[in-house]
């Protein structure tokens, strides 16, 4: 920290996102990521074409990205709004639904992003427990008025909600905002992007990261009552109104138009993570029931930090979170069928079974 | 604005971008993009390789792009930051460095969006006048303790400072930061990098937007003391780590892989602006000093806002601020030859000359 640091900024608690070694020497299971490359329709539409025209800025509206997914999601182009990534858009959402007298509710397990935000903006932070399941009971939200934030599915449990319960906390206050980060939802979990034409609280936040294979092109997008959109937008054009380049623009409006190779994708995952929890099983593990592209899991036989470390000697990267209630776990990227033998394989190894 | 809207969102001001039409039917001389494609090893760089490894998040740290851009300016990589765009870094920069009792002082004509992340952050500003010409004196800044913000060149005057001006600023108050937004600065104007080696509170921004052809790829970089950066980099890590994308970061370090073309670039836009100044001067128009990729005219023949009009029916589009001071005249871009020439053509038609 410099002296010139303000006051604002000295306070904040920065994010450490998970390891990102450069080199591919890891069996990378720690970001997340999916293990398939980008739709061929995705590799197709960054053309050379359109690499010659960065010259031009991008379109700060993503008209063209925003109308395909509001036809793919029943949406009208007006609900939804497309960003740097979800983080992004949370970052901004944040600002435009929270403040003095404003505060915000999350889970005391769930993405660690969501402290850092309510640091940022100096909000009041109501941290609800989950219950001893890990399972999240809307009810414990219920009699407050802060804006709720909810991943659903949850990381890095992995476990989701239903849409009833959600339009339980919706209607328990219409007077606050639901905020449902559907990041993971893909992976067989319900969305709840069919409750927006029924209430006016509710915004859900999706991303390209994880199902549709663009980790790397940082594509976030949030879908709401179109009055709920235009206030997270009064923030973006506060901030940066240029926020997605014009390849992720193209990449994204490509990978929308290929709803079968997004299907096979994350049909495979599901059946990987089914092998691997059986797996895992079978090693004595704990896996918590997951409708990500992850699993949580931990073992009697080794701490989870113990493991995190063992494996990434062995070259295999997970993700460990040193943590009260979850430092016995271990967060494992759902890979290629492949990858989750070496896991599963490395593991054997470890625990010498 | 919805009923659920912070205090904090209700009071910002947003910034209107130039107008982005996605047709291609305009010359369009209103946002000070590139007439020119990327690099040759961009459009190279951004292969099909690259574009299959999507499904990877992007190095959060940027590591290759701040080690290219080091090593071009002469700095050590934690020198540098990298941001998706250079507004992105200006709002973690003014965030950094600004807060309560740290306010924020920049000129009355300037780049727009100053005043947007002032009142994004609540911030006290001090609006400092240019000159009568539309100069910028540093006196008019001493004697003050807020973080300072200068465009330089200036927006959208198109007028230059001297480093030896700034080195002036920096040492009349040492214990403020001088944040130098330089990018306009590749088209002849002086940078203030090779002062940063002997300050500790200066910073500079800069933009692969204009000099580097790649205003859609969104990337931006700050330059300053190890110190600085790293409380750049506080804000970013609480905000969006993964703010900058895979091909953007390709793109990127590619160009700046080829000083040539950026050259040649750079030295065609000084040529062209010289013919336009020639041009415009002998149509009788005022045309200010420019050391940018742009031209700030006003002629005592028809006011500013209806050549903005007129030029538009007829397919050119320029930018006009409707604001105190500076409303008689239009902000041209320098596109190539050819379109000033049309440009020039068009000016004449309206004016029957």
């Amino acid at each position: 920290m410099s002296r010139f640091l303000s006051r604002e900024a000295a306070v904040l608690d920065p994010y450490t996102p998970g390891e990102q070694p450069q080199d591919q020497q890891y069996v990378k299971l720690n970001t997340n990521e999916s293990p398939f490359p980008p739709s061929p329709k995705v590799i197709e539409a960054l053309s050379r074409a359109e690499a010659e025209k960065l010259n031009l800025y991008s379109d700060p509206t993503c008209k063209q990205l925003n109308a395909a997914l509001a036809q793919r999601y029943g949406l009208r182009p007006e609900q939804v709004l497309t960003g740097n990534g979800s983080d992004e858009l949370l970052a901004f959402t944040v600002r435009a639904f929270c403040g003095e007298g404003k505060g915000i509710a999350y889970a005391d397990i769930t993405y660690g992003f969501y402290k850092v935000w309510a640091r940022l903006y100096g909000l009041a932070s109501r941290v609800v427990p989950l219950r001893e399941d890990f399972s999240l009971c809307v009810e414990d939200y219920f009699g407050g008025g802060e804006t709720v934030l909810i991943a659903n599915p949850n990381a890095p449990t992995g476990m989701a909600v239903s849409p009833t319960e959600i339009r339980r906390l919706l209607k328990e206050n219409p007077n606050r905002v639901v905020v449902v980060d559907e990041a993971y939802v893909d992976f067989g979990a319900e969305s709840c992007v069919p409750l927006i034409p029924e209430y006016q609280n509710l915004l859900v936040i999706g991303t390209f990261s994880k199902s549709r294979n663009l980790a790397g092109a940082r594509i976030g997008f949030a879908m709401g009552p179109e009055e709920l959109i235009a206030d997270v937008n009064r923030v973006k054009y506060s901030f940066n109104p240029y926020n997605v380049n014009r390849l992720s623009l193209t990449a994204g409006a490509a990978a929308m138009a290929d709803e079968t190779y997004f299907l096979s994708c994350t049909a495979e995952i599901q059946k990987t993570r089914a092998f691997t929890v059986r797996e895992l099983e079978a090693l004595g593990f704990t896996v918590l029931p997951s409708r990500a592209n992850f699993v949580f899991a931990k073992s009697d036989r080794i701490p989870g930090g113990d493991l995190y470390r063992r494996l990434k000697a062995d070259g295999i990267l997970v993700r460990h979170f040193d943590a009260p209630r979850i430092e016995d776990y271990c967060r494992i990227t759902v890979g290629s069928r492949e990858q989750m033998e070496t896991l599963v394989t490395g593991v054997k190894k470890i625990l010498e079974v």
